[in-house]
């Protein structure tokens, strides 16, 4: 497979799961890009996010996280999922805050791989890391049906 | 402070929270029950939590167990967040499923506390286990307009 | 297999790979129990164990910990490594502690599993959580020539 | 403070740090480098490091990167200790390796800090991912008898 065809594969893969990933389009995310072993997601904070503190609720800036980390796990069309995350606040996120994760694969080999995610804002400023352990399950990620051609 | 103030002050401080906790709300959580160092949350999978793979999105597990670990380490009425969390996943949930996440308190001493939280669904199999560092900022929970007196 | 057979078999397990785990004994680990999913070890911090503050390296925390884990993760003739693995420090060991890690299991299903171990010393304190994540691999624990029949 | 002074304070801190380290120096640690918030730490896989599988302790490999995180999050001549890590097994260390762990903080505000130790063995093959938290207690990390002059 040459780097072109692994790019265009990846990003089938990438947008075959986000056309059928109800809970990412409902939080408003967006695909920005995505590559072998890496995505990029945009996602900005609403005012149903916000939690008791007046922040971004954890699990929002979590499920952000968690979506690049899919995109990029699942990039080589062999479904994949996450068995394990972790997640470290480093700033609140605000109302308003548009914040991109970008996700990079530290290894893959076997069934499993790491993957590390950033989260920042507008501004650049790091609001959150995230680490994701991927196990490779059976079957492609994009069917016949998907608008691969 | 008895054990009966400890447990109204927890009560107190989790109903506060979770009353100016826009996120938790919008995502039907319920606040079933609060202790000292502990509490309950529930919650069922809707049609717009829904990802790629057909199951409830990590991102909303994930939320509802970091709610019940707020819950439970804010119980004191000393404003407390989350640094890092992570998550491990054991079952996937689905569409309609009521889920329950327990949180206990392993840990409180100086600014920081470790919290495990188990996510159960309405079978009572176990869908996820959580774990949280918390880390002890200033001020009290409950503001004087809090119904606590 | 019955309750006796499995214990048994997870006490035979462990003992084989405590025996060819040059590591563990050269820490001074004592393998104290062994049953299917549980593992108890107990260690004396030694002069070589101490840090840069004074207190035992987060190493051999860390390593009695793991210890514990493998040995609950392998108790059923099913060779198991670890994937991953987190440690929480509650409150220093120093110098003499006799620490006891206790391991259990939350979950085993397929090839992956979760476990989480406690540490404390000889005053039932709280030293360290840990959570480890198992991944099953080809082949079993015991070999023909270990004293199993 | 300049780059040089930073860079001057933070092997002086390393190497106080190391210095009293007792437990470093016994596994046979060698601080290599040491800057503001980064250091390299080597260590061979000796015949005592090796477990029941056959490869090198999982606590050797934690303890490796424990250690250069420990001198990446003291570099500032504040007394900092770990709070919780984790880590990410990718391939095997075997007897006579030499692995490397390069230790690069992620960020660090009030009393917290993440950082990030990747362990490579002497082909350059990545062996283990290492995450550690950071917190600032009291004092400094050098004292007056220490040779920074």
């Amino acid at each position: 497979m040459t780097n072109r065809e692994a790019m265009n594969l990846a990003s089938d893969c990438a947008q075959a799961l986000f056309q059928r990933d109800t809970a990412s389009q409902a939080m408003g995310m967006r695909l920005l890009s995505a590559g072998p072993g890496c995505a990029r997601v945009g996602m900005t904070v609403r005012a149903d996010m916000v939690q008791g503190h007046g922040t971004c609720h954890g699990g929002y800036l979590f499920a952000l996280a968690d979506s690049a980390f899919a995109f990029a796990c699942n990039s080589y069309n062999e479904a994949t999922v996450a068995i394990g995350c972790s997640i470290d606040y480093i700033a609140p996120a605000h109302l308003g805050d548009t914040l991109n994760a970008d996700c990079i694969e530290q290894s893959r080999s076997g069934r499993t791989g790491n993957y590390d995610v950033r989260i920042e804002n507008q501004q650049g400023q790091l609001i959150a890391l995230f680490h994701g352990k991927s196990y490779k399950v059976r079957g492609p990620v994009l069917t016949q049906e998907t608008p691969n051609e």
